[in-house]
């Protein structure tokens, strides 16, 4: 790898676009590889195993492309697969998205009670409480799984009554919890950050780990001196696992560019078949 | 096989046990083998060749355990693999869930206008519109696709506000249709059947694909002198394909049963890694 190699990136399905998004504007002459593994989606209700499994395979692949910088644009994968995944590539940067969403949370919070939200998986790894608790022990984390917030999202719905009605159903069960800030601990929570802002009151900060991730890889390509920063704009290439048209629908509406996304499709992850029926 | 093999059915989640309620309660001396394909659930919004791949995998592999008729307990996978794996299987009887579903609604239908609703996979495949004109060529379906409401199921949230405002917003696309029958096209849907029914005026008919599909094995194996009907009841052996534990709670919750639900998990269906990558 080099300073003019690409940095990938990937996530179950559209979610990690938020955070691409970010890199995106934070590091306008750099090349992207985004992944969007859409034949698996969602990652959250899924087992931790399953989980790193899928991101190895992802990451195999990746890394054939010559990538200097590898972006896990995933909670629930940030969760499962990142030490792991860090034994794998030893001398390759990986950067997940708890640690700067765990920033960003204790940026924001002024009496230290956080509630995270994000997928099942997320939150039963507990990866954010023990985050938020390394740069700050006496915070107080709570976590709230979500995970028909991945669906809507993926289904296009990111704002309106069926969207109010779901974060109002979720955000009823912690209402016992005076917290003052919300991490959206899903790349696909963002998309309705309007609508946790128009439903929490106004003293409670919402957070999530775009900025604070690009930021990151800025800082860490900076590091490794492998900064490209030229111009003109850096080029991106698309890549999903099922077919790309839904895929481009949705990317474009979160991306909001004029230029068209026309993601390309690979082969699936998973042709061979295993011994099976193991009971 | 013979007429003491198991029935084998497969789903790629939870939905496919309202398919199995009806088949257990109908044909009470069989034994079941049900695979709930949740390391790659949900197949709805996934293209249909990828979900006929998935078929063909978990078909060749209930088909190793000797069965005597498979059933496709997934609206998604029938409308995709139907005609697949009858290729493939040639001398076993297959079975799938959107025939039954078209004679459903062709029965229940005064006025030939018939709202099918299921997953996009279902609904671009026109597969009912095509299996409810064959049984009267004068119907006018219309199809409408409602991914989010698989999500909910999983989820285990089968009433209330959010389920009232999701199947509401759908509802809402159709308004200008005058249809007086709906097809829950859909093997998790008919969990919904009682929100359905308070949104819905009471001259519509709310039909599924469950009790049909019974009749119909019942009919086949008869008919194929494959009928077990002995007692004492059949057993029935669970599998999943990712961790166990959400599948059996929410399997509880949908069976009702007093005996505990313990699905085995099976190696997932996908280790090895093909080319990837062909842009």
């Amino acid at each position: 790898m080099n300073n003019l190699s690409s940095i990938g990136l990937f996530d179950s399905g559209v979610g990690g676009l938020t955070v691409y998004r970010a890199l995106r504007e934070t590091l306008p002459g750099e090349n992207f590889i985004y992944l969007g593994d859409t034949a698996r989606v969602p990652y959250g209700s899924k087992s931790p195993a399953l989980v790193t499994q899928y991101a190895l395979q992802i990451a195999a692949r990746l890394y054939e492309e010559d990538i200097k910088l590898l972006v896990v644009a995933c909670n629930t994968a940030s969760a499962a697969a990142l030490p792991e995944l860090c034994v794998r590539y030893p001398n390759l940067p990986i950067l997940g998205v708890i640690e700067p969403g765990a920033t960003a949370a204790v940026t924001a919070s002024r009496t230290g009670k956080i509630l995270v939200m994000g997928t099942t998986g997320t939150i039963k790894s507990g990866a954010y409480g023990k985050a938020i608790r390394q740069l700050k022990p006496d915070c107080e984390v709570r976590g709230l799984a979500a995970n028909v917030l991945v669906a809507l999202a993926e289904e296009g719905w990111t704002d309106g009554a069926v969207v109010e009605s779901v974060i109002g159903r979720y955000l009823e069960t912690v209402a016992d919890f005076a917290y003052d800030t919300v991490v959206l601990g899903c790349t696909h929570f963002p998309l309705f950050a309007p609508v946790f802002r128009r439903l929490l009151p106004t003293h409670i900060a919402i957070v999530d780990s775009a900025t604070t991730t690009a930021h990151t890889a800025y800082q860490l390509l900076l590091r490794h001196s492998l900064l490209k920063q030229t111009t003109p704009p850096g080029t991106t290439r698309f890549f999903v696992t099922d077919d790309p048209e839904p895929f481009n629908k949705i990317a474009q509406h979160i991306l909001g560019t004029c230029e068209p996304v026309a993601a390309t499709r690979v082969d699936d992850l998973e042709p061979a078949l295993p011994a099976f029926m193991v009971a």
